[in-house]
């Protein structure tokens, strides 16, 4: 494995399993109250487009990393709007 | 332009900007219950590196929306850091 692709699935790791104790959390404490619902709507459809990017490029760490994202996002995507404060 | 590098661009708009709202809902509120500290650690970390890979893969579009994600996620962190909840 060359040092640039070490680098890419190091970065690949840290910002995709970040996602995974935001959703742990909120799964836990079902408070969403702090989490912007914006952000999760518009990072969802990114990081999508992220993967087509990566698939286009033959990237794979990105394609990997961006696909696991994709799947925690939504998640806590789905879970703001499930635990989305009654008005 | 061609279509790989749009897709690109939009990809990094979505991922990049997404960040913005949950950052004036944080200035705004002085909320950051539900936000999870380990997230935008490993986050913060993840996105420098993917800093770092686009750099040397020579891949604009990545390098511009990680330069940008990587500012405002910080800006996240220093606000989960300040309005800490205190024990």
């Amino acid at each position: 494995m060359d040092f640039i692709t070490l680098i890419g699935l190091l970065a690949a790791f840290g910002t995709t399993f970040s996602f995974l104790p935001q959703a742990i959390k909120i799964i836990k404490t079902k408070n969403t109250e702090g989490i912007s619902l914006s952000m999760y709507l518009m990072f969802t459809v990114g990081v999508f487009l992220w993967l087509i990017y990566g698939y286009m490029k033959s990237d794979t760490p990105a394609m990997v990393a961006n696909g696991i994202t994709l799947i925690l996002a939504s998640i806590i995507l789905f879970l703001k709007l499930k635990y989305k404060p009654k008005l």
